[in-house]
């Protein structure tokens, strides 16, 4: 297994892809050291500010748990040999196992260790967050090789009171209003669920923060639902400054892309996301909210109700190596982050730049020709695209109809429409509704 | 022929089919003595009131009719043989005959001769309520064999002030407000129109009398239009209180559910039917309201336009022994029966049950695992289904949606909805609204 | 070529298709004396006003521009020979070129030439109405043959101060509100593209003018573009008084019917034209409005915003005839022409009949069979059609729904109920709501 990617990308996917390649290593959970390295890792990127929340606190429903930290954990068979080692891979251990040293007899074992039938050679990835337990991940296929009777089972971890850590980085723009970008952060060796998230959004970031903006930007890197809850009950009021956000997840792996809509469905979010899929000429799906999934589910949840959709490419649960060890550096791809990346800008570009318009020669329409805005000579069977957007822009800006319904209208792509718009206000035929 | 189901039903398909095979020899008409005895009968297994109402009272723009009895009928050739005769199907007369004792040219009889030239072997079903006159109804291979210049015609009925008899049995729930069960009981020896109806109507009123109920429910065993709508002309103030109804006709044969909607089209009845249906996992279609067919063209009007769809399996005019001697005890099945009544069931306590609730949790998911609602192991690729459940009472009872709502957005069925929904209030994270 | 149509067309068809060979030789443009000639031809079958508006009026962004004439143009070769000859076809000029005699290059020349590669045989049409140049068009099979180095050019036009004409004819009715028919009539010979919209509203104008109407109905035969600015902006108020219009456009050929929706999409005209073109019962179909295509583009501006559609079979830009000299006499037929006037009169019919009604019995059915209205005999599988047409209207004339929405939930046509709610009302079973 390399990190360098096959084929040459280009300069954004290639860091994307280095910055995964950075985290992969590390031993995330939900608390905990390899959480926090984490957050000052991208810290090194993008200046994000890192919260430390006490264990103990009480968000919601929900107390913030005990820190969980881990150095080493093995099963070693009679002969000595760590046959299942934390060393060659943290999924191995359970996440949030806690501690033990003892010597267990193979049923025993058995009964605390998670395999894959069908298969064999990957290792699962298992947490038990909230019920103190202990356990192993293993391939499947070392089942018959466990022949002793006893093992000598080590897990040298601490559940003790400390930290949940996340990182938060805000762009303000002209608005208030804001743009939410959360992705969890909480998985350990796991690349496309969720560093692909991470690495997309710092770069997202960077590219933001050197952009005119007219919404102001939040992005949040926080451990699934624990994170998501904390950041909502420390926040309840900032919340309500979100007009809209998105989930990343799975944004790495080379499938085709999975818009889920927000709980409300229909927001500008959900409208722009399809827009933007279906201009991109590439295969793709929209499904609708379930409360299922990642930390849009809490964003969604009856009191909040934020127009929050979710990013994939291959959906949770819908591709084989979804949570096991099969999701590391050669599942991920440069270009796929690169046009995640991409689909995003495109998004959020959308986001910032709609808004009415209103035609200042509503009665008929303007004489494009006399102002060279449309070719002079007559009678050809279809006008051209930048013409079309012209008229199309002046036929339904009569203030009730932003850019994008007017690209779902003319099914034409926003930003041509939006090119249009810009040159219409140039000539004094439209102004930007107030 | 034989009055015994093929195969082994249960006891309630069975005792369907019984009560239809009780019911069979009865000449039923809008009036008189059989659809009398009919709710007699009726009235042995659930106390439904017997309404007497008198010819020629007024009803809205119609007229209730003179009484039609019948003792015999039947045509003799010149050899005195009954070459068409009553006793051996009372479909032999066109229904409501004026009485005749004469002899007629062979011209004369084919003239008030119907017959099926396309089903050669089966008698059709006719009648003239409103206008008296005389005629018989034949298989259409007894023609060849009418060689006799002359026929002696014979129908023993009588039209004289009497009264139009319908039954109807009301069971009181902790709510006035009513869903109605209707069906007409007018047909003379036809099963799957409408004997079907009536049992499966008798069943579902024994089994809701014995169950708690929120609504109350309301039995209406009827002749066909002019029952309905001398039942409206009679309790218009009453009619008022129906929430929804539903007619009941040809459910006892083997065909797939036909749901006609209401004329209002959308309302929870209609939904609540596709839901059923549909969550049957069994071919059904669902067709929109058309003013041609049952009692629900009254209760449709638009003075009234309460919300009655009609069940049925196969749908009137669609199948061959549609009005016809073939749609006999043969024609009609037990497991037909059971099929129909679970059905009806299914649809009735889903509507009974139906409520909104108020999530008491709604800032973020409370956190289900703590209270033994949730597995505690994570990681894996999808929830189970009644946790699926929570997920989605929790997030969508803001109020807003009902459980049909959440089970239609959701696409589980509504008892695993309603409950995961009891659960929930169990666990004082949600309350039913006020 | 022969001005005969292949098959024997009824009258009107015939009428019609002898319009257009009538005025197929005028080289008619957006003003000038072939348009003027055109509109006194019209004249002398119905009585429209010629309206005459000068030179330099402004009318909204556009104004009006210096009329047009021409007497002659060519192309000699130094040989003489008019190897580009107007008198040969109109098209052969680029429309409202500036006049010019001299001698050019070849280089020059075709610079100034318009062939069209794909069919070589075909001469296009090309015009450059707002900016000053000159030009011809030609069969691109001349191009081999143009081997002279030099040509003579003659265009003997003149652009001069002047008036721009078009023809107007109003039909008063009982209401104020109107209808519109409006066709571009600036085309030089091209049948389909206009001439048959010419000829279609004409036909269509003298058979309203000798029919009731409720409403009144304005027919406008105006230049394209220009024409339609120059009305609205000369009659701004009056233009509100257009309940719904229509313009009239390639209704010759033997292609499908295609309508145009207006810019509001789901108005009566809407409606009404996919309800007629639905129940004729050859393929069709709607598209929705974009503001590329004939008049309705302004008529559709957003401060007026007209429920005005378009008709046509095939559409502008899509047969290859367009706007080359293919769109002649052989491609227009007669019985085209008399489908388009029999869908046009029946849209025109359907609108001016469209009425909602009240149900005066609307508690149950009324008893139809008393009143001769309903077979008295009963047990069929279904109704008749015109008896269902009588349940339907009864059901739903509830002040609510309109005769076109009752054709559309039945799918009956509107005749068809319109003929059935004139029956009901004269047995005082349905009035006309006020």
């Amino acid at each position: 297994m390399s990190a360098q990617p096959v084929s040459t990308p280009d300069d954004v996917g290639f860091q994307m892809y280095q910055l995964i390649a950075d985290l992969y290593p590390l031993c995330r959970s939900i608390t905990g050291n390899g959480l926090r390295e984490t957050l000052r890792r991208i810290q090194q990127q993008i200046s994000i500010v890192i919260h430390e929340v006490p264990s103990g606190t009480q968000v919601f429903d929900w107390t913030v748990p005990n820190e969980w930290n881990i150095r080493d954990a093995c099963v070693r068979n009679k002969s000595g040999h760590r046959i299942i080692d934390f060393q060659k891979s943290n999924l191995h251990v359970v996440n949030y196992s806690a501690p033990i040293h003892r010597n267990v007899s193979r049923k025993e074992l058995l009964e605390h260790l998670y395999t894959l039938p069908d298969q064999p050679e990957w290792i699962p990835y298992r947490t038990s967050y909230y019920n103190e337990t202990w356990g192993f991940c293993a391939q499947h296929s070392i089942l018959g090789s466990l022949k002793d009777e006893e093992y000598e089972v080590l897990i040298d971890s601490s559940l003790r009171t400390g930290h949940l850590s996340y990182g938060e980085f805000y762009l303000r723009g002209d608005s208030e209003e804001e743009i939410l970008i959360s992705c969890h952060s909480c998985h350990p060796s796991l690349c496309n669920d969720n560093l692909s998230g991470i690495s997309v959004a710092v770069s997202l970031a960077r590219e933001i923060e050197r952009s005119y903006r007219h919404y102001s930007y939040r992005f949040l890197f926080i451990p699934g639902t624990i994170g998501s809850i904390t950041w909502l009950a420390r926040n309840e009021a900032a919340a309500r400054k979100i007009k809209w956000g998105i989930t990343l997840a799975n944004v790495g792996d080379s499938g085709s892309f999975t818009y889920k809509k927000s709980r409300r469905g229909n927001t500008d979010i959900d409208r722009a996301a399809d827009h933007v899929l279906k201009h991109s000429r590439k295969p793709y799906q929209t499904v609708p909210f379930s409360p299922y999934g990642y930390d849009e589910r809490q964003f969604c949840s009856p009191a909040f109700n934020l127009a929050v959709g979710c990013l994939s490419r291959s959906q949770y649960g819908k591709f084989p190596e979804y949570h096991t060890s099969a999701d590391n550096l050669e599942f991920v791809k440069p270009e796929a982050l690169t046009q995640s990346f991409a689909v995003c800008r495109s998004l959020l570009s959308l986001l910032d730049n709609n808004a009415a318009y209103v035609n200042l020669q509503p009665k008929c329409e303007p004489q494009l020709g006399k102002r060279g805005l449309y070719r002079t000579m007559g009678g050809y069977s279809s006008a051209q695209e930048r013409e079309m957007a012209m008229l199309w822009v002046l036929n339904l800006s009569d203030g009730d109809h932003t850019l994008l319904d007017i690209a779902e209208r003319s099914d034409l792509p926003f930003n041509v429409l939006h090119e249009a718009a810009q040159i219409l206000v140039s000539h004094s035929l439209l102004k930007r509704k107030a």
